[in-house]
């Protein structure tokens, strides 16, 4: 475990990157996410993923010198174009489209194809509830996940994050897969030769498995059952019914092709909070809220109630000051791959 | 077990609201919620709230001659005053006038104050998704679950409904409560002398409880232990905090207080589809999405993979032709209301 500060890992990354073949803003942007990540403590999203994302963009089946499009236009609503580029950039850039729109229109969605994995969903939304926007983002992703009742995968993790702004430096910040866990770490507990637990996955007849090599041959379980299926199919119907983009069951591996684009879909979209309710009145009444939850009694085994996005806001102001800690062997494969870059690697000198 | 023609019992409570003080429209749209909730066999919002609908009608707690109002407007989002007047009644008026913004504008949301128990959430998505919107529909309720770790009741049963087009007489409709089932099912459990299954409900301390009794002194638990809380906290804060409505914790009771307004909030939206795509695309590909979802090998112990809302819509176009089936406990209530209100009986003569 080494702890690497933000600003030097962000510099790190933002070169690899440009090497890959983004332009400097984009790379930063791009950088900004996976770090973003690591410092929420989402590390399956974070820097580790810098390898295949530059082998992707140098492979070019992430076209590296893209740029989003707008496809058609009305007061509150976008469809773009994401012209095959990183999906973060794309996000990025979608959401500050969506929040310009909404200054006039009070609300602004947008649906896109052509994307591609865009890693936290947070990234776009936590900065849009800063600026006083409810905001919403989903993707969808290659079918990993059964449909309720079901005994083969159809719909992807699909991911869903909405924030909402609270007036302090804490805004309610969900961000999830809609599946009960991700399948990293049935892969990790298949590493660790430990079962699974219930409820996490079935086998090729849909019946609920804890082997994880059974659970890699069958399909991850939705969240919450019936209801969490429904959200998830409705995140795949936005994503791709409303775009046109890659239905779940035919979205190319992130990891192992290099070939075909992938094609995903997301929706973005925001609310202007002043347009309802004046922005004092809204952190009065959300502030009451949050304290009401705050002060709830914890159950047995509880230490405390948490808001959405709690403990993750708490590690991300952490990090800011004392950095982000990696795992070895994290820190062996993006120093190496810094060396195939020529990038200095020196930040990773003890 | 006695089955009603739709037409009569629809007149047969269109009588009776009106009787309690509803003009003729308002009367026909408050029975079509609760008759198509029956229909869907969703009968805890059916016609078995008829009585206490019309007590609070009569009593005055909701107001019979209120109409909505625009509190403030912009070109893709309206703040409505519920007026106190009843939710179904609200919830109609306002999805229309979304639907109408939306025409122009792509997508619009209403946030709504002064509103109350608005019945099956899938009364107001559904003939949005019917005309070609893809539709939301949340309101906020009593305290009565967790969050989760928690040990006291601090957030509604919260609805959420979703409805999606699918181009044919059958669209998607998401129509859930955010917590993991009804309190009435811990009522009838202990009503039928029986233990509840675990994962419904905790008792005073926060723990897994199957004692109905721990159960009612201590709260339901949300679905989805912490995603299905944050969804549950989300509609809380979009129905209340958005909109100055009553918190979860100070709404007063539906079924025991016939003085002090519910005051809840609700929260309504709806996409222009063709907006994004043009509608014949859009059909083509969720069609795809629905074959390829249906014919997904069913695991073991299902018979087949349902689509959300399938069987409350095969239900419901059954109801259409065979009519509603309801028990003698609520025939024999609602009978008598319709005595004490001085309404022809005589659709219950069998």
């Amino acid at each position: 475990m080494l702890k690497i500060g933000v600003e030097p890992l962000m510099a790190y990354c933002t070169d690899i990157f440009k090497l890959a073949g983004l332009n400097d803003e984009d790379s930063r942007i791009a950088s900004q996410s996976l770090v973003e990540a690591d410092m929420r403590g989402i590390s399956s999203h974070g820097v580790t993923r810098i390898r295949t994302y530059a082998k992707r963009l140098s492979t070019g089946v992430i076209d590296p010198g893209s740029d989003i499009s707008l496809i058609k236009e009305n007061p509150s609503t976008i469809m773009i174009n994401g012209g095959n580029g990183m999906g973060s950039i794309i996000g990025d850039k979608t959401m500050r489209l969506c929040m310009q729109k909404a200054e006039q229109s009070g609300s602004c969605f947008a649906a896109v194809n052509n994307g591609n994995h865009f890693g936290i969903g947070s990234f776009f939304t936590q900065p849009a509830a800063k600026q006083g926007y409810i905001a919403i983002a989903m993707s969808n992703a290659p079918a990993s996940v059964v449909p309720y009742g079901g005994a083969e995968k159809k719909i992807g993790t699909n991911p869903l994050s909405i924030a909402i702004p609270t007036g302090d430096d804490n805004p309610y910040v969900l961000d999830m897969a809609t599946s009960v866990v991700a399948q990293g770490k049935i892969i990790q507990a298949k590493k660790d030769g430990k079962s699974v637990p219930s409820g996490w996955a079935v086998d090729s007849e849909g019946r609920d498995t804890m082997d994880p090599d059974a659970a890699l041959a069958g399909a991850m379980l939705p969240f919450g059952g019936p209801k969490g299926y429904a959200i998830g199919l409705m995140v795949q119907i936005l994503c791709s019914a409303l775009t046109g983009a890659n239905q779940d069951s035919n979205i190319p591996s992130f990891w192992n092709n290099f070939e075909d684009p992938q094609n995903l879909g997301h929706f973005f979209g925001v609310l202007k909070i002043d347009s309802f309710i004046p922005f004092d009145n809204f952190r009065q009444n959300i502030s009451e809220i949050k304290n009401d939850i705050k002060c709830t009694k914890p159950g047995v085994g509880f230490s405390e109630v948490l808001i959405p996005g709690e403990i993750e806001s708490d590690r991300q102001k952490s990090a800011e000051t004392i950095g982000v800690e990696l795992t070895d062997a994290i820190i062996d494969d993006i120093k190496l791959l810094g060396s195939e870059y020529g990038v200095d690697t020196s930040i990773f000198t003890e």
